[in-house]
């Protein structure tokens, strides 16, 4: 079992010695993580970033599933490149798992972000634009897709001390992984 | 020719008009725009955001090519649902198409957000993550799941003075997937 590894962690300091961590976590539950600075680029050559992109989408087509970060990341929502991904292997029909270390509803989230007000009984932000108040963490497409494609998002009860380190959350994704997946051998 | 609509048009005050307008300029090109706010619901009846992810998710599933409004939306990237809704439709194998009515680079609308310093050649925002530096308007997964899945990104050579209402981008876009895509039925 295959499972691809989503997140802004790719972009920590020490985003390499996180994926070593998440695979460790992987590996004690019987899968293997891909991990995206697994691959190994020429920084200097040109068209670096599609070599990345064509890297990341071929890990993903391996992987029988993805568990995304969905830690809010420069905004009230889940990093971008994430997000993007795991609404690419919902729609290759892989199991999507996912988790955030930040346990706000998405409205408080915004609020906490710039003024929102409620306008016969809709709020909206700063620019006038509606904000989604259906008690969900993050854009309904992001948590019904966890929801509908595989498992609920996984979040802690309170934000914990380091949430970019913190990998409690991770590895509870991991377990619902194992339990849903076959191992890809079976050693005796 | 059925076009799925994407963009965080749906969290503007005239939301309904916008959506109008943008089924009218692809009528224009022979094509039809499926817009998530034709679908009708009882917003009192419980599961209502579930309702609306099925809906959109039915919509993308009939659509032959997504037209995604990528216009920077509570921070320096693009709204994520429709994210979400890029990567669904590429994991699909559609069409996808894209626009933002932002012209800057990814680093900097991050810099118009808070401080950016470089350290050894990268740049980092003011919690210390790196900063994408590819000179590309958003994370390198959207921008070439648009080059490599349909069309690269159309965006203005300067901010149109109404970003969310301007539509030149979007008929641009219009434009391609027609050149693109056959009409669903031809009429003499």
């Amino acid at each position: 079992m295959l499972i691809y590894l989503a997140g802004p962690d790719v972009f920590l300091p020490d985003a390499v010695e996180i994926g070593r961590r998440k695979q460790a976590i992987c590996a004690r539950h019987g899968l293997i993580g891909l991990y995206p600075l697994d691959a190994e680029f020429d920084a200097a050559a040109p068209g670096l970033s599609r070599a990345i992109f064509r890297s990341n989408e071929a890990m993903m087509s391996k992987a029988q599933a993805i568990i995304a970060n969905l830690t809010p990341f420069r905004g009230p929502s889940a990093d971008a490149g994430t997000v993007y991904e795991l609404g690419f292997m919902a729609g290759c029909g892989k199991l999507c798992l996912g988790y955030c270390n930040d346990p706000l509803p998405y409205t408080q989230r915004v609020a906490a972000r710039g003024e929102v007000t409620a306008r016969d009984g809709v709020l909206h932000d700063a620019h006038g634009h509606v904000v989604e108040d259906f008690g969900l963490a993050d854009n309904l497409m992001i948590a019904h897709a966890l929801d509908l494609h595989g498992c609920a998002l996984i979040t802690p009860q309170s934000s914990p001390d380091d949430p970019w380190h913190d990998l409690a959350a991770f590895e509870a994704c991991v377990k619902l992984a194992a339990a849903r997946l076959p191992p890809a051998k079976l050693l005796r």
